[in-house]
This record gives C-alpha cells, sequence and structure tokens, in this order.
C-alpha cells in the first residue's frame, strides 16, 4: 500500500488573499499544472466521487489529491489504495476552510510531475466559497439526498464554480429531488456554470463527467 | 398563513462571546425558556424533523423557531406554515455560524412568552460548534447519507453537543452506514452524548426523541 503523509498546515503569512492565488495560478500554469478546488457539504459524496473520476483520468494524466480535513485521514489513505495516486492528507488545525498560502504548503508535499491536481476542500459550503485557494477551476457537488434548494441558501459557492456535480443520483428514486428546479436555482445564480448529475456508485454518466475534464483539460 | 420575518442580523459589538454567551443563558433561565442550537451540515433533514418534533412538543410547550441562514426564506416560512408556531427567519449576511449576540437579535425579534425556542443554525459542521450561542444545550443531526465517519473528520461539533440525532434512518437500507462504528465514533468524541435515530419521514423512533426533549425540559 502506498504511503499517505499527513501535513499539519500552518497560519498563511500573507495579508492579500487574493494576490498570493493569482501568484500561485501564475506558477501552476507555468509548470502545466491544473488544480481543481473541490466543494461541498460533508457526506456529499466527494470521496468516492474523486476515486472513480481519478480512476478514469489517470488513463490520460499524472493525477494527484490532497485531502484536507480538520482530522483523520481516511480519505487519503482511501484514495491512494484504491487509485494509487499520490496522494496527502492535508489537517487544517480546525479551520473551516484553506486559503491559497495553505494550499500552495499542500502542494508542496506533493511534490512536481503532476498534470492535474484535486484540492478536497473542507467539507463546508460556506467559507471554502469565501477564499480564492489559486485553483485553474473550482467545482461544488450537490448529492440527491441534500435536495435541490442548497443554490438558494448557500449562493457563493454556486457563484465561485465552474461546475456543478449533482452527486449521488442512483438515489434519487428515494429522495424528493427536483432535478429541473435545482438547474434553475443554479443558473439563477451562475448562468455559466455546467451542470453534470451523475453517480459514482452505478457509473452513470461518469463519462460526461470526464469528458468535461478532458475539455476542460485541453483548454488549460 | 402566518407572517414570517426575516431579519438581517448586525455582526456583534460584543468581543468576548463566551461571556455574553453565559450572560444570555442566565437571562433565559430566569425568564424560564430553554434554547437548543441545532446544527448540522447543509442538507441533513434539519427543517423536516424539527417540523416533526415541534408538533409534538408544541402539545406541551409554547415553541419558537429561529432559522438561520445566508440567503432565501424557505425554512422559516416552512416551519410557520406546517407547525403554526412562531417563527424568525434571520440572515447571517455572509456569516458562516451565529454567535451569542446575533442569538439575542433573534429572540428579541422572536418575543417572550415562549417556554422552548430551537434555533436552527447554518447548515456548517464546523464553525457553528466554535462559537457559544448562549443555547441551554446544543444538538448536532447527522443524516444517513452523509455517512457514520463524520465524529472523526468534524470532531468539536460532536464534542460540543448533548445530543446526536441520525436523521434519515428510513434511508438505511440504501446506504452503506454502520450505526455500530457510529455509536463508537460519536463516544470517542463525546462520551456523554446522547445517540438517538430517528426518521421524520416514517415517525419512526420519534417518541424516543420527544421523550428525551421532555425530560431534558424537566430539568432545566
Amino acid at each position: 500500500m502506498q504511503q499517505v503523509k499527513t501535513i499539519l498546515l500552518s497560519k498563511s503569512v500573507f495579508e492579500d488573499n487574493d494576490r498570493e492565488a493569482d501568484a500561485l495560478r501564475a506558477r501552476l500554469r507555468e509548470k502545466g499544472v491544473c488544480l481543481v478546488n473541490v466543494m461541498s457539504s460533508p457526506g456529499s459524496g466527494k470521496t468516492t466521487l474523486l476515486i472513480a473520476l481519478i480512476c478514469r483520468l489517470m488513463k490520460k494524466y499524472r493525477v494527484g489529491v490532497m485531502e484536507a480535513d480538520i482530522d483523520s485521514d481516511i480519505d487519503a489513505v482511501n484514495v491512494a489504495r484504491k487509485t494509487g495516486c499520490r496522494s496527502v492528507q492535508l489537517h487544517t488545525g480546525g479551520m473551516c476552510h484553506l486559503d491559497a498560502g495553505m494550499t500552495a504548503q499542500g502542494l508542496n508535499e506533493l511534490g512536481d510531475g503532476l498534470d492535474l491536481v484535486f484540492l478536497e476542500n473542507v467539507g463546508n459550503l460556506v467559507c471554502p466559497a469565501e477564499y480564492d485557494t489559486g485553483a485553474t477551476f473550482n467545482i461544488v457537488i450537490l448529492s440527491v439526498p441534500e435536495g435541490e434548494d442548497k443554490p438558494l441558501k448557500y449562493p457563493l459557492v454556486f457563484q465561485n464554480s465552474d461546475l456543478v456535480v449533482v452527486s449521488k443520483i442512483d438515489a434519487l428514486p428515494y429522495f424528493d429531488f427536483d432535478m429541473e428546479k435545482c438547474a434553475q436555482y443554479i443558473s439563477g445564480r451562475n448562468g455559466a456554470a455546467a451542470l453534470i448529475p451523475v453517480s459514482a456508485k452505478t457509473g452513470e454518466n461518469m463519462d460526461a463527467l470526464e469528458n468535461w475534464f478532458i475539455n476542460k483539460l485541453s483548454e488549460v
């Protein structure tokens, strides 16, 4: 089994996070690395989805993952075990989000030679959306059991995301989730965001998600 | 239909939130009001659960509800419509949690003459746990689709809660959720926390939840 290192992030020393984020984005562009910031509620199935997606994308790209949590390393261990990709667990020391300085610390730990890095942010729909991590693009995962009204209650994370993935669609028969309303609420917050409903469990529509990434990476 | 007022909370002027929270708790005790701070992830079914619980508790107590959200008033409208109890929508102005000063503003708006007030905090497992609202007690709701590992990843909210409600147990056949492991993880964080699994949809075990509140209120 692959070793997974856990690092405790230090608080950033930078006063201007936006400037630091832009600088990080520029450094990543020079190196040819695409960094994807993944946000969602706790328990939306981020890790399961990432595992399924990474197994597909690893055939084309050199992929790494940073798992940010307040505590535990189960996500990083799981990702490393199930995909074999380079993975590091970031502990935020109680912080509810990552900023660009913290993200840079994680990237240093992960090392060079990667095309695509996923940052699984702390499970939280509020605070992570307020801090630019320096990512090339942002995605938000909304799971069917959470309900379609989340874009009404948590506007910023939907405003700041390039893609909304509706996860756990295999559970649609079990929950009252109105996909049409969900699409309306999302486009009310962000007309430019793509919407891809998937099930990592059954594989439904994972092709569309994979293709979205392949297209997006060809533009970077 | 009952009118529901939405108020935009102002940022607290108090530097010492813990002291302000203790003072609020003392004022509530004098007035004979029990304030319950309800925390969870977005989409855990807090509002549905509260509606089912309040319909039961209103037979014995005068109940009020404060719904805190970053945006929208659908929760407060829903609670007022389905229970008929006094309800107010609090907008946090983007803030990810409530503190004691903000809670006191909501209570002023709600008015006097209540025995039991529920504060539905912002859907977030991280930040609300860091701020004492002045509540008489705290509860956290963990829904089955989120998975049993949340006490490992979000320790503080479980440490600071008197009761963990596992919601949506009607979905247990559909998700891999290990209740025994969940109980272990919770007691690892907080040996004193009660654990009550319920379904607001089917009504399963709602009697136990109602009784927990009746017992708790008899102690206050």
